[in-house]
């Protein structure tokens, strides 16, 4: 079982004994982990601590340790020194990008996005039957569907042909949830502040996923800065961005999706509440531990991020586009 | 000025206050040092502490953080997910390497090493002026030159060719510590599992500098594991085992050719002693600060592995194998 460990309370300890990890409320043990359970160890919080056998012990075994910033943002990142050695593989990358051959695999990324999002509005349709709103719904869903068709179609002959594309799908998405949800004023991101709890808590869902997107990609020889389909940018690694695509709508929206239908996002001073932030929190690490079918194989959706990084790479090595996007139906 | 921390005491904490980093030995504190004067902070030890605070605080400010196992070598970096934004620059590093370019950079960082031992065979032949050992020293000394002047004048048609050349000396130099160190066996590297103290010190010593050039190389756009002389190795950082050689003599051999003839090397129970270990950190972080002219600037010898990693990328930058390496007379 891969395990996740945030620390984001006060006074917390992280420390060792023997292979495990071992976390302290003050003297009291709170939980013990052998270190190869362990995948990820997030710090969220200022005000906790490491003992350096942790560390250490993350190091050996390959641990990541993530940064985070006080808004879940990712900011720095522990990364053994084995790391990305393959260095053919990101020849490659590089070589693919914006051919033929790279705009087909910036599409197939695009369009494993915009399918989950027509998946969506179809399900946000079909619980909708016989009332109002239906029809609204619908018709968002038909009008996704044909510009999943017609991009499936296509030839693109640039990345914006196929950022196009995607943009249209998103308004129709987004204009779906100002429909059904009474608070949320359209999509607005980070960079936009924000002051409603729902894109509020997409913002903090969308960081913790980039940091295991990250993680996946960085556990390839891939360069995480080469992107197929986002154009390079020094704040972003361009490939996180495209390869995070596929899990947004099944991981982040969906949890989302059904913490504002239960009234469970609250904003308080300009922030969310302390409670919105752990539901997020727990419900993302639920979530990644649910188990989903994709590709032939039954695993925790955590895996799925590894597995599809894993088969990014393997496209790319032999030089084909045919990357088979993670999509729920 | 460029600060280095090293954690290797027992019960220290590494804490933070304001924008400072402050160590702590138990409630007492020992240091206070502003986040801006950081560089490195390196643990080499299981049994200290960090605040989250601290990796924070050094993940904002790029303060780099390595992990090194018991030997000093390093295991992991924490890294700034800003880093290594650049993609264009490792795209003319891997088109460059083993082209007519390629080897000329190749042979250039080589010539850093083998001029470096020439120089200090010279001058451990001058020093000894008069006594026997003298032409013995002399011997190997104009023999090393005559293997300098020969690549200097040559075209490499492959890695091969500059390794012999770089053997060949390498063999002289060790040959001249064997004739004046009493109790050194000649050159054994960590895997050969050496029992003196020389050799044991010099690999401390590498692990060390591996540390500060894996920080240099990371610090620009350039692929750690993308080498010019070095052959590309899952286990190893191929440019930074290039970039390294250049250093290797003017800062770990003068430290421990010194430490060695003052008697201050040590073994028990077939590791160093304690007191050695402190004296190679001590004077390998003293040198490191030591000012030295190269390129025509004077700087301490730290910001010459910065600026000589910067020169790096600068010439693969512009395809141009004009690099010239760090040595001193």
């Amino acid at each position: 079982m891969v395990r996740r460990i945030y620390i984001r309370e006060f006074g917390l300890t992280l420390g060792v004994s023997g292979e495990q990890f071992v976390v302290r409320r003050r003297k009291e043990v709170v939980a013990k982990i052998p270190a190869v359970d362990v995948h990820v160890i997030e710090i969220m919080t200022d005000r906790a601590s490491l003992t350096t056998a942790a560390l250490r012990l993350a190091a050996r075994h390959g641990v990541w340790i993530v940064i985070a910033d006080y808004l879940g943002r990712p900011q720095a990142f522990l990364e053994p020194i084995t790391r990305r050695a393959g260095i053919i593989i990101r020849r490659r990358q590089y070589d693919m990008a914006d051919t033929t051959s790279g705009l087909e695999l910036a599409k197939r990324l695009a369009l494993g996005k915009m399918v989950n999002q027509r998946n969506i509005l179809r399900r946000l349709a079909a619980r909708r039957k016989g009332k109002e709103i239906y029809e609204i719904l619908l018709d968002l869903y038909l009008a996704a569907s044909e510009e999943v068709k017609a991009l499936v179609g296509s030839t693109p002959g640039s990345r914006e042909f196929i950022m196009n594309f995607e943009a249209r799908v998103a308004r129709l998405y987004w204009e779906a949830w100002s429909a059904i949800l009474e608070n949320f004023p359209g999509r607005r991101k980070r960079y936009e502040n924000p002051e409603d709890p729902i894109n509020m808590a997409l913002n903090l869902g969308y960081s913790l996923l980039e940091a295991d997107c990250y993680i996946a990609i960085s556990s390839t020889n891939l360069d995480p800065y080469a992107g197929f389909l986002h154009v390079d940018n020094p704040r972003r690694p361009a490939l996180v961005m495209d390869f995070m695509e596929q899990f947004r709508q099944p991981i982040v929206d969906s949890i989302v999706l059904t913490l504002a239908e239960r009234g469970m996002l609250e904003v308080g001073e300009g922030r969310l509440s302390k409670n919105s932030v752990n539901s997020i929190i727990k419900s993302y690490a639920d979530r990644l531990r649910q188990t989903v079918s994709h590709r032939g194989r039954r695993a925790p959706l955590e895996a799925h991020i590894l597995y599809q990084a894993r088969h990014l790479e393997d496209r790319i090595r032999i030089g084909s586009p045919i990357y088979t996007p993670f999509t729920v139906r």
